[in-house]
């Protein structure tokens, strides 16, 4: 039987980060980079407080989110000798659900709905992996875990680290 | 920590056996009983084929369908002594995934959103306990199975049956 993976969407599959930028500009006016949020909470990302949480509650934000870099190719390489969960922590978003779902089916066509999973917090997920950008999912989970880069989580040091797609494919060529 | 319980909402949190009842009469004009479906698959329960996915892919079927006998009262006395996660097989019906979290909001709004799991399969949840009325997703899981009697599953004989929630009540008084 393969080894199961767990990956997170927001910050792993979808670049959320390149989103919240966009949106941002479009919204307040001012252009952002990524490296201007480098080592920055969710929450203190932007001079706007609280916006990352009202996009991400705003309808469309995560129907057109662009695919994290690499993404698709990794996800086709990972299922010929994994199996492959998708596991996003959707419910706090309702209105995200039927956007997330659409965006997996017309991004990652090759992902079968009976490996979707759309949760609240990730603490009865069990498989033998879990891929994800936020300790909060990774720190309690029994599996090996792989932490993805994104700008709120750079000073951690207690997961091993992923900082791209490639690097994802590194790690799991010396798991197979 | 408390122990986790796993609970399926459709047969179990959700009548649809009623729910099925009352479409195919309204559809079919012919009024079929619970006492007719007993023993039948739910691929032959009605005289016309495949009609219980027709309505479980049909906008509004989730966002009516009537609360179970009891539910109500059993999760509220649950969820004193246990964890209690919502995990429905929702995935394969992607316009029912925002019918089922308004439905659990409407009428079990002290369950947590944190707690609700929609996937595809169920075989990566790990929880302590599992209610649910499918072998197919109570044969392979890992902790203690409780299955909920439904018209289909009258003939399994490996796990312990709960006919009601009066029934899942008696049974979990025995775990605290």
């Amino acid at each position: 039987m393969k080894k199961t993976i767990a990956i997170d969407m927001d910050g792993v599959l979808a670049d959320v980060e390149t989103h919240f930028l966009n949106w941002y500009e479009s919204d307040y006016g001012k252009r952002f980079t990524k490296t201007d949020l480098i080592g920055k909470s969710e929450e203190d990302a932007f001079p706007k407080a609280g916006v990352i949480k009202k996009f991400a509650a705003t309808p469309n934000f995560f129907s057109t989110v662009p695919v994290m870099e690499g993404a698709e190719k990794a996800i086709a390489a990972l299922q010929q000798h994994f199996e492959v969960y998708i596991v996003s922590a959707a419910m706090e978003f309702p209105q995200s659900l039927r956007e997330k779902y659409y965006w997996l089916e017309a991004n990652f066509p090759d992902i079968h709905w009976k490996n979707i999973i759309f949760c609240g917090d990730k603490s009865i997920v069990n498989t033998d992996y879990m891929i994800d950008d936020h300790i909060k999912n990774l720190d309690y989970f029994k599996g090996k875990t792989l932490l993805f880069t994104a700008f709120h989580n750079v000073t951690v040091t207690h997961h091993t680290r992923a900082n791209n797609w490639k690097e994802v494919l590194t790690f799991f060529e010396k798991e197979i």
